[in-house]
């Protein structure tokens, strides 16, 4: 049962949306940006790096939510998703993918753990300084989401057609129509 | 030296909102309606809990501002702030406010934390489902500032001038100055 009421019955961050809509404002302006604002990274490689920070965190609600998000916008759709939460190491993701990867994991872990090593592996495969930018703060927003629906103990549905949904209407309509409800 | 270059010189998270102005707007009205918006929390309780999660996530750069911003917003000062840091569970803080800082402190370990005895002692000394909510959001946004600042390793001034400045013009003006300029 979430610690807060949700009158809505609605499910994860959604329903905390619902709850409190004067912070689900920037939340939602965050993600937009970060995830499908312009980028030279894709909208399905930033959601991947959402879904694998997800993952670290164990946060069940984002980790589907935003696999599911990923597989819609990557060409190599679900597969490729799964095999990134698998081992991001091995993954077939391009070498500057998985540099990233690599930076999201340090900064999940604590922001001190990306040294210069890590930034340099990621520029040696051709990441830009605001693909890292991005990178770093797409992993640390996720460390909120993940730790605000988690904190929360809001609920986590079970069922993928859920997920689809939601994929369905982010893909078409994008994280600022969550917060217009 | 920052992994990213902040042309501007300007140390912490400022240079980065100088950096990426169109991340730096959601953020800031992220901070401001969480740290400023209307609230039963007052001003400084939430600083308090912001600087008490920044020294968790040992960020000196967040640490030494919003300690600075709780100091210059409360009543009892810089002092009641270093209670906090040295050990909240002994502070003479309020009964809430204290239960409220056990919340942060666990979302800051990870969201699955949050107990329903932690919840059920905040409200026990009469803290609302919106203060349990926003203390739990509070905290996991400073997991992502933190992170964000020590990820892409800010410079991080020593001088208490510096941070006093700071305060000053976020106790006057806001979080959403910032991002104008």
């Amino acid at each position: 049962m979430p610690h807060v009421t949700i009158d809505s019955g609605v499910p994860g961050i959604r329903g905390l949306f619902a709850f409190r809509p004067e912070t689900a404002r920037p939340l939602n302006a965050l993600a937009e940006v970060l995830l499908r604002g312009e980028s030279t990274l894709t909208r399905g490689e930033r959601e991947l790096i959402a879904a694998y920070v997800s993952g670290l965190n164990a946060c069940s609600y984002c980790t589907a939510s935003h696999s599911a998000f990923a597989a819609a916008q990557l060409p190599e759709g679900a597969d490729l998703v799964a095999t990134v939460h698998a081992d991001a190491a091995t993954a077939p993701v391009t070498p500057k993918l998985r540099a990233l990867l690599a930076i999201a994991a340090a900064v999940q872990r604590g922001g001190k753990n990306v040294t210069g090593e890590l930034v340099a592996a990621a520029e040696a495969e051709g990441a830009t300084e605001v693909e890292i930018h991005d990178t770093v703060l797409i992993a640390a927003a996720f460390c909120m989401f993940n730790r605000y629906v988690d904190g929360l103990a809001t609920d986590t549905p079970d069922d993928d057609s859920f997920y689809a949904a939601s994929a369905e209407r982010i893909v078409e309509r994008g994280y600022t129509s969550v917060a217009d409800g």
